[in-house]
């Protein structure tokens, strides 16, 4: 009988799942809005809505199959315990919540979808570690046992694996590259966690456009750039502009390719990949990330690792990216 | 039958070998020098001397016993291929080779042993690899999946295990954190990767004395260590100044916490370890040390991970630390 794996990618906006084989063809996908539960009441409803509606695909599709497991990407997922902990944009108390105690908002993800899928095996991670799995079974990574996703989006997310097995760390949330220092802990750019200097407030799609309104108040040239505000600004015009020649555009892909090329270096000198996988809105950029950033990396590299790994765009990309990565989950164990 | 694994340390000045079983007793040990045999072609005269030794030593043991294997800790080591490669301070090229083509000091180690000991299984690591597996099977490490190693000797080394596995990465080189960078590649200080601003330069018994230089410069405070010249300064004199009240010793060991802290803060965000070792001559300084590393590695580290780790002194410190740490890689699959 044909074996499918539910792949589920839980985004702030909408959560998408659907099902994968083991060659990584979506046959059905569906949907439901994850903003409609947000708040933290909400969260059994919204357990009981994506049920009732994998229910549904499942029940839609015209042959006989067998599901073999559930995958879930998720924010602050934890792959040890099944859980996703204090999410910052997923079932948060109310403003006007009498008690907002933190330590309640651990949900016990995994076990809630089993109980509805009673017998079949689910597994949770985070969305970067899910990306990095994908890779893996489908795309980039093939056959590779040390390699790292690092996921440029609205932030970093990295998922790093050796030895041919994902490092979760001892608390589950190993990979948060994202987040180590890249500038002053002090005088850097300030960053979602509270922290100030992070890579990902340099690297990534709202890192460039942050260096792209550095760098309009720096350089002096014409840029039509100049004519956006901010909050109408998107990562994506730097690439239009860049491949124009806008020099601020090019300037800004430059450094973010010398600040991520930099970091990557030292990332070699840690885990020393076969290959760094680069995935993401900022890496459909192509050329005007890859170039830079594989200059500096290669620059700032320990001698012993120079031209050794391969910098390479991600082979699963798309708009179901992120439920066959979390299909992969699945998948890694059944292939 | 009892068993034992032969643990060898090649240092720069002596090889150290020793007979050692599963619960970490060295029952007999021996050493030859390896700088007699520093030279190109004083390699194989070297592995001929170190092999008739250990015939001797195993000749020497008044038990019958099976030996299970040879565990080799060396620097340049590589654990896919069993060679020692290009090696800063090992068999190098005479001033005066004609041709000194740096891919020729690519030495079989391994299998040179090999042809002395046929049927025998043997495996190297570096060092610091070697001292983490060492803690894994006899030390503070034990029973650990996650945890990381750092040594702070003439240089910064490190092992990290996840997954209850080495990280060697793909090239067998992974693990070099004392390159990664802390200050400035154009600013900071030389280090003997022939860089600038690489971590070891910084938090390493070499890292502390040249923080102590500075402070000497920097502050206008009476000091004992006014008096000692660089030429002769040893780390070891600031931990004995330090408990006196020194406030230039004090403040480099400060310093040295504030860096190498910082530095597992950005660790932990990577591989989300259960301990970390500090291993070698600079930890022996205790608390000094320890004190200020890890209240500036809590510090900046990611609220997620905050108060998980624990840093820990090395459980099997002492003069045979790195021939118990070689013995270990063998034990580390028997046991």
């Amino acid at each position: 009988m044909k074996k499918l794996a539910m792949g589920i990618d839980i985004g702030g906006t909408n959560t998408a799942f659907g099902l994968v084989d083991e060659d990584g063809t979506i046959f059905c996908e569906s949907a439901i809005s994850t903003e409609r539960y947000k708040k933290f009441d909400d969260y059994q409803d919204y357990v009981d809505a994506l049920c009732e509606a994998m229910h549904a695909l499942i029940g839609s599709v015209s042959f006989d199959f067998e599901l073999i497991g559930i995958g879930i990407g998720a924010p602050n997922a934890n792959y040890h315990t099944g859980m996703i902990e204090t999410p910052a944009n997923l079932w948060k108390f109310r403003d006007d919540e009498p008690n907002p105690d933190e330590s309640r908002r651990m949900f016990h993800f995994v076990d809630d979808i089993k109980k509805s899928f009673p017998g079949v095996s689910v597994a949770i991670t985070n969305d970067a570690n899910a990306a990095a799995i994908g890779e893996g079974v489908f795309g980039s990574a093939k056959g590779m046992k040390d390699y790292v996703v690092i996921t440029l989006g609205t932030g970093l997310g990295s998922g790093i694996v050796s030895n041919g097995e994902m490092i979760y760390g001892h608390d589950g949330f190993a990979g948060e590259y994202g987040h180590i220092a890249v500038d002053s802990r002090t005088h850097g750019r300030d960053c979602g966690c509270g922290r100030k200097g992070c890579l990902e407030a340099y690297a990534s799609a709202t890192g460039i456009k942050r260096t792209a309104f550095e760098l309009m108040a720096k350089m002096s040239c014409d840029s039509e750039l100049r004519d956006i505000p901010y909050s109408k600004f998107e990562a994506v015009m730097l690439s239009t502009a860049a491949k124009k020649g806008d020099a601020i555009a090019k300037e800004a892909f430059r450094f973010t390719g010398e600040v991520l090329g930099k970091a990557l270096a030292d990332l070699m000198a840690t885990t020393s990949p076969e290959a760094i996988i680069l995935f993401g809105g900022l890496a459909k950029a192509g050329e005007l990330i890859f170039e830079p950033t594989k200059w500096y990396m290669e620059e700032n590299m320990l001698a012993t690792f120079k031209n050794k790994v391969k910098l390479l765009p991600s082979g699963i990309e798309g708009k179901n990216a992120a439920i066959l990565g979390a299909s992969a989950l699945i998948w890694q164990r059944n292939i």
